[in-house]
């Protein structure tokens, strides 16, 4: 997949390692140094605020749906309370997962097999309208690392599918590097600016920070890994490579 | 409050500034130039795994009452089964917000009152067996690491009275500093080595990384903010000082 793509259409990051000087394009009040290297401290702020955000959601469903059950003029609606109730928990539970490969510490003796990211995958994909296309083997056992790039790889691309689409994801590896490819392919297949800036390993220039930390961080998972990230968009089509050292 | 503390008894940390070096417990396997500013995405991830172990169960808990609720043989535990899912929900909420003040980030413009913060504090003293008695006028106003530091204190003066007790919090402020004091009483007060090792800057030697991340953390929130942090083990009866420039 990767080899089909000339370098020439390709964004200006690709090919080039993650570990690139951050280009000029950064606001001046922004120190690169810093930027390229962010405190800890703020990395796992932004990241956590994003996880709040998403939990909050289905935590407040959950308690308005518990409202619902105890509200004596709504007692006709109790089976639809009780939906709301388990169809906000399945979620949570599903976030609760999905965040522990995709941004939690593991020890580093963990390893997720296709079969279990796949499932992790699906569940997120469960409440998006892109189509999920694991096209890789339920057998393959992915180190800690790259189960995490593969995961946040997968939520990008069902991210850049609002509307709805295929985001197909496969793999292959050779003796010491494992390359990732996705393609979200669908009439709306889009990256927001904030992704874009995330996605390069630029800092965030405007716009919502929420959008932007989950492809931040995924940028700082490959770059971590001493690995590159490139993407290319073209029309109703997005293509992302990773390759990574195993 | 501060005033009162005897050097001497103190312990070697006492009035030392945070950013002091590391000391020689540290294993020798861990670079204490790594440790000292460990990387963006290790903390960030340690902090998410802690979140996520904290998340899993209130919302496995929900899941279960919604099943208790629909399986059949079970009719006679309607009432309990919903009383699990409410106790639960009612769990998951208070650990997002107390997560989001304690952990994630926010405009650099949000301040939190007293009040506020009181209540996040009490909401995950509902789950504890320690009371929190909480000193501090409720119009008080907290700029955001401030306030991230407070919430932490709290958690683990709360956290340090494992069979009860109380844990009593106060803060005064001069020209452009502000100090918080937390004193925990009780039977059973004491702090694990885990934690001690995480409020004293130092890295994890043994046991559960769990246990660690949070102290860890208040003491990074403290030193990012260019303050100090002591505390003080006597039988029966902790004391927590921190200094912040506001």
């Amino acid at each position: 997949m990767m080899d089909d793509l000339s370098p020439a259409v390709l964004t200006p990051l690709a090919d080039a390692p993650v570990e690139a000087p951050i280009e000029a394009a950064a606001p001046e009040s922004l120190d690169p140094e810093t930027f390229a290297a962010p405190s800890g401290h703020e990395l796992a702020t932004q990241l956590v605020a994003k996880l709040c955000h998403d939990f909050i959601s289905p935590a407040g469903a959950i308690m308005s749906g518990l409202d619902l059950l105890e509200d004596p003029s709504a007692q006709d609606m109790k089976q639809e309370a009780l939906n709301l109730i388990s169809t906000s928990a399945k979620k949570l539970v599903t976030l609760v997962y999905f965040a522990r490969v995709a941004y939690g510490a593991a020890t580093t003796s963990e390893a997720f097999s296709g079969k279990e990211l796949n499932k992790i995958l699906s569940d997120v994909f469960g409440s998006m309208r892109a189509e999920l296309d694991f096209d890789i083997p339920a057998d393959t056992l992915f180190p800690k690392p790259a189960a995490r790039a593969l995961v946040n790889l997968g939520l990008i691309a069902g991210n850049s599918l609002p509307t709805g689409g295929r985001a197909h994801i496969e793999t292959r590896r050779d003796d010491d590097t494992i390359y990732f490819t996705a393609e979200a392919t669908g009439p709306r297949a889009r990256l927001k600016p904030e992704a874009i800036e995330g996605l390069s390993g630029k800092p965030l220039s405007d716009g919502l920070q929420g959008q932007w930390i989950q492809p931040h961080w995924l940028w700082s998972v490959v770059k971590e890994a001493g690995g590159t990230l490139d993407f290319l968009a073209e029309p109703e089509h997005l293509t992302f490579n990773i390759k990574m050292p195993l």
